[in-house]
């Protein structure tokens, strides 16, 4: 008999995700890049610089904004960039974060666009998919090593109930210049990138553990890519500050409305008037509130 | 009068890495991937699986290792992934294996094979490359998202005279699937990368700051991308236990034999016989002067 008999089976990341989604009524995915000078409740003078205080008044903020707004996100999206920037106390502040949202049942996609070569690629799903500190719902991932870096993250992530979304098609000014490239076979690198995934997301499972990172800004080419990647999940960022509408971005979900969430981080953060963390808190969940309910909205006129 | 006037003139992270390869007569770069479970010395058995004591042993082996083999070293390349496997012990740890090497005044090249968009690509960069617990020499990039996610990261290099390598060619099994699709312009996408590093460093100037990784099992490859990045400093993975020979590594070293340092992991690693820190750093040290030995034996073939 095997080992396995008499365990639930396990519930992949994708429909946990939808789960999700359809109890809160938002496909809101709030980014967690801490910038700290860039809110007084935050700034480093608050604490006369020390580093530990910094990472901890972060901390704070962000639970307050969870507390208050957790009924109307999908999930949350930590950049892992700015907590590494806040060096130690900063990866320390990075799991309490996440264990904060995990405690709200808010699903992780940790933005680490991590990726290496095999036994490297293992080490880095240990430490994000795993059971560590550091533990995720989903991981971001990077695909110029090639396919077989990707893999390991799949496995793991399949194994564990947790979902790998590699980079395909990126918002920012220099994007199309290697992504975009016209290859002899006529397809364009992201493209082909965008097919390997379909290709394991139809193996493995519609809206399974497989997702790809497509811009807002990306135009026409969301729908396009929609289409191409049926079975994946698709992460988009660059909704509001970065110039994404809610038209743009609804053309990543399917008919059901499903199959996206729309990140956004700096259009959501309290404005600075905030006097305390409760203001904050409640100020984020306004704003929060109005992107979930624009998308909808986008959705339902479509 | 600019306020530059008086400070001595940065010296660019290409020619302390040239200046310590010619006084140590080596061109090795040191892997430093640590496996706990690989060596007695660091068994997490050995610390009842104590997070802490297994950090602590993977710092200890390497300081072994590093005292004993540092005058035939070029460099080292801390693999970030293996010790964020680790966690928060880790993540520690890596600050002391990094405070180790620049105090015996080994240039630190930090693999973590980062990269993101704009501001996200600077919080990487202050967290490697400026004055924080994991500082670094120099740190490998990833370039999917495009030549402007790789500019922060050079911004920050040149002001601080140190380097960025970033992934061109890599020695995966997968490592064609997406670097060598050939494009319309008739050149392979890897080909693409290395030839906006090539315009960065005829710009910034020749073994400054801009550096390439290109995998040691290329083949005929590494001395074609060797000349076609003529000003570039390469790093060079994949010798030894990954199928890479001194004659394959030659290839990376202009006539000079300069502009480029080969990092071996596995094979430099001390065997599980050594009974102590110090028969480890003892036997590393052998394994080294043979690696340096015979690629010095090959550009002497040349």
């Amino acid at each position: 008999m095997s080992a396995a008999v008499g365990r639930a089976p396990l519930t992949s990341f994708g429909s946990r995700l939808h789960a999700r989604m359809g109890a809160v009524g938002s496909a809101v995915c709030l980014g967690i890049d801490p910038r700290p000078t860039d809110h007084p409740l935050t700034h480093p003078d608050r604490v006369a610089g020390d580093p530990a205080g910094v990472a901890r008044g972060v901390v704070e903020l962000y639970r307050s904004v969870l507390e208050a707004s957790h009924t109307r996100l999908a999930c949350v999206k930590p950049q892992s960039a700015f907590f590494e920037a806040l060096g130690i106390p900063g990866v320390i502040a990075l799991a309490q974060v996440i264990a904060d949202a995990r405690s709200l049942e808010l699903p992780v996609i940790l933005d680490a666009k991590r990726g290496d070569i095999g036994s490297t690629a293992e080490a880095y799903a240990a430490a994000y998919l795993g059971d560590g500190v550091w533990s995720a719902d989903a991981l971001t991932v990077s695909p110029y090593l090639g396919p077989d870096t990707i893999t390991p993250f799949v496995a793991t992530a399949r194994s564990s109930g947790r979902g790998v979304y590699t980079l395909v098609a990126t918002s920012n000014p220099g994007a199309a210049t290697w992504q975009d490239e016209r290859t002899e076979a006529g397809r364009l690198v992201h493209e082909h990138v965008a097919d390997h995934l379909q290709a394991l997301a139809s193996e493995h499972g519609r809206y399974g553990s497989i997702g790809a990172v497509v811009g807002a800004t990306r135009g026409t080419r969301l729908a396009a890519l929609r289409e191409r990647m049926a079975d994946v999940l698709l992460l988009v960022p660059g909704y509001g500050a970065q110039g994404g509408s809610a038209t743009d971005v609804s053309q990543a979900f399917d008919r059901d409305g499903l199959g996206a969430v729309v990140s956004a981080s700096r259009s959501l953060m309290p404005g600075a008037d905030a006097a305390d963390f409760a203001a904050a808190g409640a100020d984020a969940r306004s704003r929060i509130e109005a992107m979930a309910d624009a998308i909808e909205g986008a959705l339902t006129a479509r």
